[in-house]
């Protein structure tokens, strides 16, 4: 593994997930790997359970972190190619990248879509600038399109279920503010790794992007979908298909214990922060998954580490 | 000792001030028994000494840190039970809280009052959230009430001074700030553990609540109060009866080198950042103890880390 | 050495550029000699690379690293002496100063001028607040007029390329603010210790400060400068002579390829951050040694710590 922006940079999900319980049930079993290495954590947007979440894995490891915050600090970084840099910006961002690149051994990035235009936004250039001005390893802490250790964390906590062939329905739910489509997209292109069986729910409007929905059951009726489900995976996300918009939903998406008593006594999930009473009840959070889940993004961080410092 | 937010909290304040002196002689002594532990530092209103300090001790005893900043995070959390919330708000609190357990081994937290309702912040409500929902230790880096390692580091700095029975004089001082009274409040309730005299110096209309004045002789004529003390602990705070006012004060409570000739040669403190020539004149200040107050601010934090850890 | 603010504060400039290039080649071989003991890096103005080569260097080093962002945590600090702090400041300066000299055994701080007063700006008051108030070492991230940190770095790039008695340009670039003279000042009085032959170019009423041109030959005339040079150190500043002006310029003073080719295959230098085709083209930078040059920022700093920590 060279580096960890999606499901495709990882030969082996299932070898993945074990080491990352291996390190759960140890997680100090190789603090000197790391020894005298540097990771630096590039946030282009704010984080706070990513951030934690990879710090700690790093210093399990005996990691050097260093935390680079671009939207606190201020530093405005020009994104386009040849131009006279003689207003805001500050910085080219391959200039900083290759200065990053003097000091630190791995480089892991959170870089947020704009959710303006979808071809630009899908061309993810601020991930790809890191993967061609770095020398080391790249990791995304979420990237425009995806959120590949928010996904590996969200198989973990699945595989401990020790279900056979579960069945994990996706559900969009209503939120406030516009989403990305991110942690959907990757959890979606890591969960047809496994042998469950998927099935997504949205109302007509949030379509998704084909090259994440590819051998996954769509159907636009949430109580359909949430029959017999072992695992309700929820997200709110803004369209794809009328890129960034959020056109209104006349049903209740909301996730009650009304509708969890449809599925097969399901597990609730999310990937955190939730808006309480607004994509699920108090209740229906209170009795779920989500701790474990952002629990597991420590472990997932440490297994994705190590295979990069191997 | 299952948590630090208050003198009750502590079994023996005696030996626990021997163990931050003995720290303070051997700093290293304890550098392995934080190894692989994790502390969370939460600010929820900035900070510069106290996270420092408590950094250090934390680093001295080989812990982790990881510090969450909340207030320059722009991180907006719901305190609310039971809220839609399809506003502000982020996340709620208690499920912050709850990712922090899965992340940190101890939790230190600042939250500081709104000075607008006496009851609601005396009640705590962000300190017992976190109390209720971390499994761990929690210590207070001062919360609406109180302010325990300020305190603890002021008692090992009067300890250092081998004054028996010393006279502490507790006084009122001008500030162009309404500020809380959680410093005035946690050293009166951590100096009458001590066999120390203790006398407590303010205008009329500042009387604090009563459950940290009892057995504390309280006197409104500053000059007085300061008869004979041998040391002069002074602080500004906002009326308690009169909730977070401060009324027009007619006499001059700056301490000068005057009013310091009425003591017993006695010496000044101040938990600082200090009003220079609002509070004490320059003068006062530079021959002072303040600055090996601040120093002891690490002392305390290492002899409490050190108890939680063992 | 007890302070590293200036060239004149090192004894001898050849031996640190050759103990940096040694901690180059095993940056871990001194990784004990810092243990148990704490460098507080203080910036009062922001900082990307100079935090995370310092910090780095600083792990090296088996040093405790405390961050201290004044700029950022919106602390007011009074620098004034003998005020009455009824006002916004927060904190005396010193007072500040006092207090990280109980929790550090370094400091390292960086303090911008205001450009707005050239006496008050060259006494560098608050760098010298630092030196007079802190017991242990003051090291210098950049100061109202020097830079030395980025100076040793530049030097150690020189004695890397290997050239005898270089010819070193230092040219005046543009740049649409208006900046400090503390990089090229330092630069000129760390280059003039070497055997390089050095010229200065700047457009007239771009003087420097006559403490930094003695033995320096300045040309009005870019080109010609520009013969034969070996090195071509490029960096904007605002004019001393009109303090903080930035006079209109006639000449087009941006380093391009052929300017370069005026030189003796001259190779280019420049601290970063860099405006793209502003200060040079990006055909000049892509092929130069900037990002050299910001790498050996870990290894001037880490000298530095080092000899300081002995």
């Amino acid at each position: 593994m060279k580096k960890f922006t999606a499901v495709k940079d990882v030969e082996n999900v299932e070898e993945l997930i074990l080491s990352a319980l291996d390190a759960k049930r140890n997680p100090l079993q190789n603090n000197q790997l790391g020894a005298g290495k540097t990771i630096g954590l590039v946030f282009m947007n704010p984080s706070l359970r990513t951030r934690l979440s990879t710090e700690k894995a790093a210093q399990n490891l005996g990691l050097n972190v260093l935390v680079i915050d671009v939207s606190k600090d201020g530093w405005k970084l020009e994104l386009e190619d040849g131009p006279v840099m003689d207003g805001d910006t500050q910085e080219h961002l391959k200039d900083a990248i290759k200065v990053l690149d003097m000091y630190c051994d791995l480089l892991a990035v959170r870089c947020f879509p704009g959710l303006e235009n979808a071809k630009e936004d899908y061309a993810e250039p601020i991930l790809n600038a890191f993967i061609q001005n770095f020398n080391g390893p790249v990791i995304s802490l979420e990237s425009a399109t995806r959120h590949p250790l928010q996904s590996l964390a969200d198989l973990i906590t699945i595989k401990e279920k020790s279900i056979d062939k579960p069945k994990v329905v996706v559900s969009w739910a209503p939120h406030p503010k516009k989403l990305p489509q991110a942690v959907v997209n990757s959890f979606l292109e890591w969960v047809v790794e496994t042998n469950a069986e998927v099935v997504l729910a949205h109302p007509k409007g949030y379509e998704l992007s084909d090259e994440f929905v590819s051998g996954v059951v769509v159907n636009h009726n949430q109580d359909e979908a949430l029959a017999g489900a072992d695992f309700v995976y929820c997200k709110n996300w803004s369209s794809f298909s009328n890129y960034g918009e959020t056109p209104e939903v006349q049903e209740d998406w909301t996730i009650t214990d009304e509708k969890m008593k449809l599925t097969n006594n399901g597990q609730f999930m999310h990937c955190l922060p939730i808006r309480r009473n607004v994509v699920a009840t108090d209740n229906v959070i209170d009795n779920s998954l989500v701790y474990q889940q952002a629990g597991n993004r420590v472990w997932a961080a440490q297994a994705v580490l190590k295979t990069l410092l191997q």
